[in-house]
């Protein structure tokens, strides 16, 4: 591939780029409150046929895929994994508006960046758009040398509930593929690129404590709190039974079997560990997160991977119940509700964990605590260092200069499992650029760089490389 | 008094009441989120003009106090509590528009009435209004026999804060007062009435836990849920901690010396429950309030009196953090809050609980957890029931046909320590009539009664007939 020419165009379209990127954050796609859903696909499926592909609008139970494929006639084939949906984005906090893809100075360790805020920036549409507009740049200069598959979802925060029937619907043709990429942004603040071999699985679940399910405190709403004296509290119940679940340090889940099969590191792993070791910072991540301290000290550097890696964790993502709003409203209110998420390491199997809970619950006496899922979840999944896809992404890396910090897998997750354990294909995250904030205020990614984290421009340029590198073996 | 005269004045001017009463209604009073406030006050301070009284809006730092004297050159003089502020009505479950003043049946235990639904019908705007229409009633028949002295607060539901400002102002003016009435309606959906010689004692408090405070968990914001497995949340040491408060039926309070000064019942009350047990039935508020069970057997009636009235209670009125909306998001708050209240009962003093509550979470190690006081709270009240004007609203209801249940206390709060221990004045709660669900959706006032439940015209003529009965001595 003639690089060079690329980059030319990519420098020269720079603003036809941006605009579509705008587009497409503009376009609200909140799938927890299902805001924006379809117009967000629609406008997805004129980018692929913008591209020349043949373009789906694979309806599900759920949100549709779309489905885009471009046949060069090449010899291989990159199925593309895209997640259309975002986070919602009413919380406070937002310094920036969260919708209005605001550009400003952000001060990062590696020195000042023009930041763009808004909403699924970083999550994903910021590293959708960085492919698409390098898929063009290549197309209009000397022809996509290798065909595309363009699967993107609309249900990724939701846990990715239909997009295994998708997979099942298209499987043969999928298969086809030799490769498959997320297109993410792999550089932290300070630069550095890292590169995630995989990801935990999830379950997601509410439980909630009424009175009606229990038989005593109030059971239709809550009623005034003086009634404490005599009447039983569906609060204090789901507190006690909350508090059953985890050491009192919120961070040893105590349900029986729950760590059962949890697997030590594989020999691979404690390879990639040992060299992790020596470039691994917790800084970036400290400052980006305002965190202080880890459950761990942080001095001890492998503990604190494998601690983040290997944990499987019982988190309260919300609680909630009775008067929550200003003052002193005295009420003894009818139901409580946590949001709870498990996240799964290798061995964990997904069903067989809510009937731990479950079971747990029910031997400590609160079987009338409902558990009510929300989401099927992933399984956790893996994909070797050594797979041809992953070395391309590392020489892209190195060809940049910089030499990718390799992780076994990552603590969060996604419906990867659906490449590499149903249709059996290698998959690698990439490429460079810089983001951060996902699921929290202040979303961004980087729109212009600087010394050591490249801008949008360098990340399109980064992502034809990465295809150079790829076609190459 | 020549009541036939004054019940004959009410039973021509049924429309003028109500539709002064709806004024009042549709009049949004909300003290713990600042609604209408002003306005209230404003719309009451013309009705205490409207009864020719002497009329000042007494600022205070908080809402005012709206403050009549009525001089009929009488002997004796009635000091008149109301509240003219109210609870939010923003609450799910309501099945009546909550500020529409709507009338509709209702079918009590005792038989259909026609019931009107607005937040603050018996919470106390009923009350309030009734007492008033009978002052006029008396006023505009034969002229009142005894002077006023109408004390209206705006804060009554925030914990009255600025109510002791007032009565400090105006002490030697209201110490004159040969008794205090505060206006509210005695019976339940069976007709019976209930007279409550006192209140408990509150205080409102927010518990806080938040990484900032603590040093460890996320100290800004929620981050992605996935940092659970390397980083401390907030939500679950809340949970830890407010589970050492209460043991695991979340009804018996575990603070070191918390029930320490909780003193038995006196003689006087021991007696009156005595008296109680013969009578009281708790179906009326298992039905109105959806309660199935209390928290010990209901069949030991003055068990469960002695319960409801001599338990000093920790109740959770809400709580909340992190994401509380619609799916699946994953998130790791970094704060999450308890609104919680302590009822005091006799001995025990206001200003020594939350040091105990303090004390005992720092032993517990959380001295981070902050406590927010939202109120400063009530002292309990109690008055004799030999009290002339108790005896004058028993002989009322007595007159009327029913004999009244005296409780020694009621189980809820209200200011009354003001005119008992500050002014030193006997207080007593009336007249007849029904209303239910302050606090809570589809709170009403019956508008027409059956051969129970005394409807609104019943309810101002038994407010006469107290008076008369009053002056009777």
């Amino acid at each position: 591939m003639n690089l060079e020419k690329i980059y030319s165009y990519i420098n020269t379209h720079q603003e036809r780029h941006f605009e579509k990127l705008k587009k497409m954050l503009l376009q609200p796609s909140v799938s927890p409150q299902n805001i924006g859903i379809t117009q967000c696909a629609e406008l997805l499926s004129t980018f692929f046929k913008d591209l020349n592909c043949e373009t789906e609008i694979f309806e599900t139970d759920g949100n549709p895929v779309v489905y885009g494929k471009y046949d060069a006639g090449a010899e291989k084939t990159l199925l593309v994994y895209f997640m259309y949906d975002t986070q919602p984005y009413d919380e406070p906090g937002w310094t920036h508006p969260p919708m209005e893809a605001a550009l400003a100075p952000l001060e990062l360790p590696s020195g000042t960046v023009t930041a763009l805020f808004n909403r699924g920036t970083i999550n994903t549409k910021g590293p959708m758009m960085t492919f698409l507009n390098a898929v063009e740049s290549v197309q209009n200069t000397e022809g996509l040398p290798f065909n595309l598959l363009l699967v993107a979802e609309g249900e990724e925060e939701l846990g990715s509930p239909h997009l295994p029937d998708f997979v099942a619907a298209r499987k043969k043709e999928l298969q086809k593929a030799d490769a498959c990429i997320f297109p993410f942004f792999l550089q932290n603040t300070k630069g550095k690129a890292t590169l995630d071999l995989g990801v935990k699985g999830i379950i997601y679940f509410e439980l909630e404590c009424s009175g009606k399910e229990w038989g005593r405190g109030p059971t239709e709403f809550g009623i005034h709190g003086s009634n404490k004296a005599w009447v039983d509290s569906p609060a204090w119940r789901l507190i006690h039974a909350l508090s059953t679940l985890t050491e009192d340090n919120g961070n040893t889940v105590v349900i029986d079997h729950f760590y059962d099969d949890v697997a030590p590191p594989s020999p691979e792993d404690e390879t990639l560990i040992k060299k992790l070791v020596e470039t691994f910072d917790p800084e970036p991540f400290k400052e980006t997160m305002k965190v202080r301290k880890f459950v761990i000290d942080e001095k001890d550097r492998e503990a604190l991977i494998k601690k983040l890696l290997y944990t499987s964790t019982l988190n309260i993502n919300g609680i909630w119940g009775g008067y929550i709003g200003e003052g002193s409203k005295t009420l003894l209110p009818h139901k409580v509700t946590a949001k709870i998420d498990i996240r799964l390491v290798p061995n964990q199997e997904r069903d067989k964990m809510l009937p731990l809970v479950r079971n747990y619950l029910d031997k400590k006496g609160y079987k009338d605590l409902k558990i009510k899922v929300l989401d099927v979840g992933y399984k956790w999944s893996k994909v070797s260092v050594n797979e041809p896809v992953v070395q391309a992404m590392i020489r892209t890396c190195r060809n940049y200069g910089y030499e990718p910090e390799i992780w076994p897998h990552l603590a969060g997750s996604a419906p990867f499992y659906l490449f590499s354990d149903v249709l059996g294909i290698p998959y690698v995250m990439g490429a460079l650029g810089h983001g951060a904030r996902a699921h929290s205020p202040d979303e961004y990614i980087v729109y212009k760089g600087n010394d050591k984290v490249l801008g949008l421009d360098g990340a399109q340029k980064s992502m034809v490389a990465f295809f150079d590198e790829w076609l190459k073996g």
